[in-house]
């Protein structure tokens, strides 16, 4: 009991553990200050015992961390820091730990290693981890990985590279147990009980018949609850998920979650096994999904090692800048039609961003509704009428009241009826242009098999920004001047 | 083969079976349609026909379908057409398709059934689900359900709904298998062959002594590949992660996608197992939470049923109008302030908004990445002075560069020198700001314990609007008027 409650303390206190390497690190630097500032030599042999101990101290700790601990730990150090710690880790772990990191930091983390100990930390990983990592190393040390391994394998590891990013065959591994659909469940169980290895998140075994071919699956489940004499044909599943190596993870994805999926066999076109996809590989993918969207959204075009060189970080930042300076310009242009009508009521200026950024608003809320829908595979021929009239009618009555609520405010600051007015029919106009345009945008880019949430949102603001002063200014300078 | 060829066609279908049904229903309302139109009585008995026919297609298509597959499929029909499919709907499957739809989907098909329809329902589900399920239904079917309860079902169902929505609590199952530690494997095998039931997802038993304290865990891989005459305590695991029903979901999650759990136990705070955390529930709650943070930063209150009466759109997009609409104001009384200036310049109406724009995107940019550093607990005391520094490196970098850009558009468009100076200035400035408070806002609200994420672009966008309109103004109104 003890035992598993100090278990159970320890995992739960790896945000301690972060804690402690890291007051180890600040001491280990202190000391490093002391030795350049002070620089005697009758100090430096005390200094360096200090200094030796608590790497000692340092290294027993990593020793002890998970890989995905030791990757988190890694990730949250500045350059300097992170590499001593990933000098102390040991040779062996560095491959596992190099694919947990994020692919900023396994850049800087590569980048300080030579070949040789590139190519031992390939040599630790399997096939398919191999294939993860395999992007980010250089040319030459794959080639060399690639040789070393048997005939086999080097197969494997080069289909698992023609695989595009973000198919099955990307995320799938090879760790299968297959079995014959004539043999008993007790000749299964002590051909297990042979093995020396159990795949992790193992829920099925594999029935295949002498070419591979799958059959069908012997869930574990099953292989326990019958009767060791019965024949593996008489209680497989035959009713199951299969995925391609083409298949597309989100769609594999979405097949685990709705169907609960542990595993699945990935089969060829001739329904060959080739491999199997492991929900381990499917939540890591949902995760880095969801990062990249929030992180899409955020104008971010990947993932930022937190301490990325500054020139880097610019870089990861450039082309969102750029987009929005384009359409800032044209709105600053359609502004600029107007400037003699701003002359004669310089009110308008003040209103004005008041109507842009509301319709900015709406569209956005519309486009993140129909993103939602499209991707899960809502929006029919059918249904997409009524859903662009039901947009156009919430816009219709969310117009007449902030329509109202900002024409009351027009009036109240300049005391002009007509310029309230102006601003209500204004601010209507808008949202129905967010509205149209909030569906028809998503809607467009996937008929033409874009990705309809990329760049929809930097679309629908520049829209509504230009549409918004275009419409409120013409508004003006038509009733008001 | 072919059959698991068929079965393969036919999952990767479900997109196929959508459109049957939708075929369907669209005949049968074209059918409801000449009813309607003819209305003559001798024509009636036809129609009732085919109109029979249809729905009995339309039956049998959804009793095919996996829950999962009408949960989706009731998603995307409007109202009318949701219900019809509803009412076809098994009776002994409403609860389990209850559990899959989307919220605000669950409400409109809840709203259409009577109480004794949701009773049976209600009681075609586990404990666990009924958790799920009780916030939605009325007060009076969750205690009549209660009522017929056995007392140990009764007492787990109500401990259940007393956890926090976000808690291991209210997402973990109480579908464990246990073993005590001192009896062979065989004796295991012979006890899991007697169950009537397997749980799905069982990767391991739970090792207890007579008062249900966990003593460790029995991996399924352990129990096939030792010998059967090997005692459990032998071979448990007992370096597992363990949960309480308090610990926060999220962390939960984070421990499955390190350690890639398929299941974990949950265990009281006397270390007495309580019940179990399975994948599944992690990946459901994973995508909901990333569904939500992706609604939130559109600016939607909650996922929106797509057919939800305009009334019910309207005011779940009502907040997040009304704050920008108050930030809008802000701005827009700020260049109240310099309307003055604007008059003698009117060039300044055209440029201000560049110069808030870009600052509000870059600092989204900051604080997206600040936000996900906080929730991956890499920043710390000690990197956060460097991740500031770094950041207002950054903006400085970024602020030379494009003000440079836009100072010398300002220039090109109004030949004013001077205008193009104090435009590249106050892009500088405001950069800065964007730098500082895209930093400070997340870190102090998380200081604070409260959510780092939620409103924090709201509050960037208003700072750098309004600081922007100032910052250009002012230094227009000092140099250049």
């Amino acid at each position: 009991m003890t035992e598993v409650e100090e278990t159970r303390r320890e995992s739960e206190a790896s945000r301690g553990d972060f804690q402690e390497v890291i007051d180890l690190l600040r001491k280990h630097q202190l000391v490093e200050q002391v030795v350049h500032r002070q620089d005697m030599p009758r100090h430096d042999l005390v200094e360096q015992l200090v200094h030796k101990q608590h790497l000692a101290e340092l290294q027993k700790k990593l020793d002890a961390m998970h890989p995905a601990d030791v990757a988190r730990l890694l990730e949250a150090l500045p350059l300097n820091q992170r590499l001593l710690v990933w000098d102390l880790v040991k040779a062996e772990r560095d491959g596992e730990i190099l694919l947990e990191v994020s692919d900023a930091v396994r850049e800087s983390l590569i980048q300080s290693m030579d070949e040789a100990e590139l190519r031992a930390a390939a040599q630790t990983l399997d096939t398919d981890e191999l294939a993860d990592l395999a992007p980010d190393l250089p040319p030459q040390v794959i080639e060399e990985v690639m040789l070393s391994l048997p005939a086999e394998e080097r197969a494997r590891l080069q289909s698992a590279l023609s695989y595009a990013e973000d198919s099955v065959g990307a995320l799938m591994d090879f760790d299968i147990i297959t079995v014959r659909e004539d043999v008993k469940l007790e000749v299964v169980m002590r051909y297990l009980r042979r093995l020396d290895e159990f795949p992790d998140q193992t829920d099925k075994l594999f029935v295949v018949d002498r070419t591979g071919t799958l059959k069908g699956v012997l869930p574990i489940k099953r292989l326990l609850l019958h009767d060791p004499a019965t024949v593996v044909k008489d209680v497989m599943e035959q009713d199951i998920v299969t995925l391609r190596p083409e298949d597309k993870a989100r769609d594999a994805a979405s097949a685990f979650e709705r169907y609960d999926l542990v595993t699945a066999p990935v089969v060829s076109a001739d329904n060959k096994i080739v491999g199997r996809l492991t929900v381990d590989a499917v939540v890591d993918y949902i995760r880095e999904r969801s990062e990249a969207e929030v992180l899409g959204l955020g104008g971010l075009e990947e993932e930022e090692d937190l301490f990325a060189p500054v020139i880097k970080s610019v870089k990861n930042r450039w082309a969102w800048l750029a987009i929005n300076l384009v359409t800032a310009f044209i709105a600053s242009r359609v502004i600029g039609i107007f400037e003699g009508t701003i002359a004669q009521l310089t009110a308008l200026a003040a209103l004005m961003p008041i109507v842009a950024g509301i319709g900015g608003n709406s569209g956005n809320q519309t486009i993140t509704m129909i993103v939602r829908a499209l991707a899960l595979g809502q929006i029919t021929r059918e249904n997409a009428k009524k859903l662009f009239l039901k947009e156009i009618a919430v816009a219709l009555v969310n117009g007449v009241i902030w329509g109202a609520v900002v024409g009351l405010f027009a009036f109240a600051i300049y005391h002009s009826v007509s310029l309230g007015v102006v601003m209500m029919a204004a601010m209507i106009l808008n949202l129905l242009l967010a509205a149209v345009m909030g569906v028809l945008i998503p809607l467009i880019r996937y008929r033409l098999g874009a990705d309809p949430a990329a760049g929809s949102s930097v679309m629908i603001t520049a829209i509504t920004d230009s549409g918004g002063f275009f419409i409120f200014l013409g508004l003006a300078t038509l009733f008001l001047t």
